[in-house]
């Protein structure tokens, strides 16, 4: 690889990377882990003293207990819900345009911290769900993608990402489940699947 | 699913595992994302107040930037660097012996901090390259998994998992490269690549 090898002040050797640039990261596929790339992601990238805001779709208030610890990294990391819980699962009896207004006002906040360039990592998790349920029409996602500072990363997540997001981005990991606890009727562990 | 929904002391809704039971996580494939994948669960638990433990097997401080987040989470979270960097390949000309003894150390480590009862999850980062390389007999891995205590959460990473680790884990997820930014010549990215 093309990188050059360095130490930082603790000795430590970082990667310099020459040509900085904004990625465009896709995490889809039916596998668990994607959301908790995301977080994987953030706490990296906070690491490296970087601003990071994210963005859930779908996701209502039964998740936030999962994203409890990106409290204690505040004020670099920015977390929204712009979700109003499951749809059309789980007893879910929300008129539909409920769910279509949440995720659109998602998008437009996603719009808003984008183009404000004080982030260096725009995370709009489950978007793909959002975009495959037509909560939101794929042309906001590509719209999103164009409009993308040059050295800003965007990531999003989602099983059954469109193939037009797919096409524009510069990186496309898909999870695949090879196995699940659920399968033996294992419930749910916290710190594992939740 | 079979959980039943609570709401915690801020109101916000939880879920209430009734039958808790550590699970053997395998997370592999040849797509980017295991160990931050990891890194997420970190967080996560955290966020939960769980306690974690993890080691990093091949990966020497190069690496070590990455992971500065890490050091904001003790002293709930505990890592460790067992390998002594890249094997056999990006100039490494250490002897095979100096890579098989860290490892193998890195397994004595494991199995102290896993038998010790202290964390909820305990990760091994990149342990199936160092068993699909050789530095560490598949049979170690097999005998750490059956020394889990009961409600202890395993975390095996790393590409090419062995498949008698696949057998043993509960819930296994492949990552898969659909495409990578490498792929046009795009350097690697702090906050995204490393």
């Amino acid at each position: 690889m093309a990188f050059k090898e360095e130490r930082n002040a603790d000795g430590l050797k970082v990667i310099d990377t020459k040509n900085k640039r904004g990625l465009v990261l896709v995490i889809t596929g039916d596998g668990k882990g994607k959301t908790t790339s995301a977080l994987g992601i953030t706490l990296r990238a906070y690491g490296y003293g970087m601003k990071v805001c994210i963005i859930h779709f779908i996701k209502g208030d039964i998740h936030s207990g999962e994203m409890d610890a990106l409290k204690h990294l505040k004020p670099n990391v920015e977390e929204h819900f712009a979700g109003v819980g499951f749809y059309k699962i789980r007893g879910d009896d929300k008129d539909p345009t409920e769910h279509i207004e949440s995720a659109n006002k998602g998008m437009d906040l996603a719009f808003e911290k984008l183009e404000s360039g004080e982030f260096d990592i725009v995370i709009l998790d489950e978007i793909n769900v959002a975009v495959n349920m037509d909560l939101i029409d794929v042309e906001r996602v590509v719209e999103f993608i164009s409009k993308k500072p040059k050295e800003t990363h965007i990531v999003l997540t989602g099983r059954n990402a469109h193939d037009k997001v797919i096409e524009l981005a510069h990186t496309v990991t898909e999870l695949k489940e090879v196995k699940h606890a659920m399968q033996k009727g294992i419930e749910p562990q916290q710190g594992i699947d939740y």
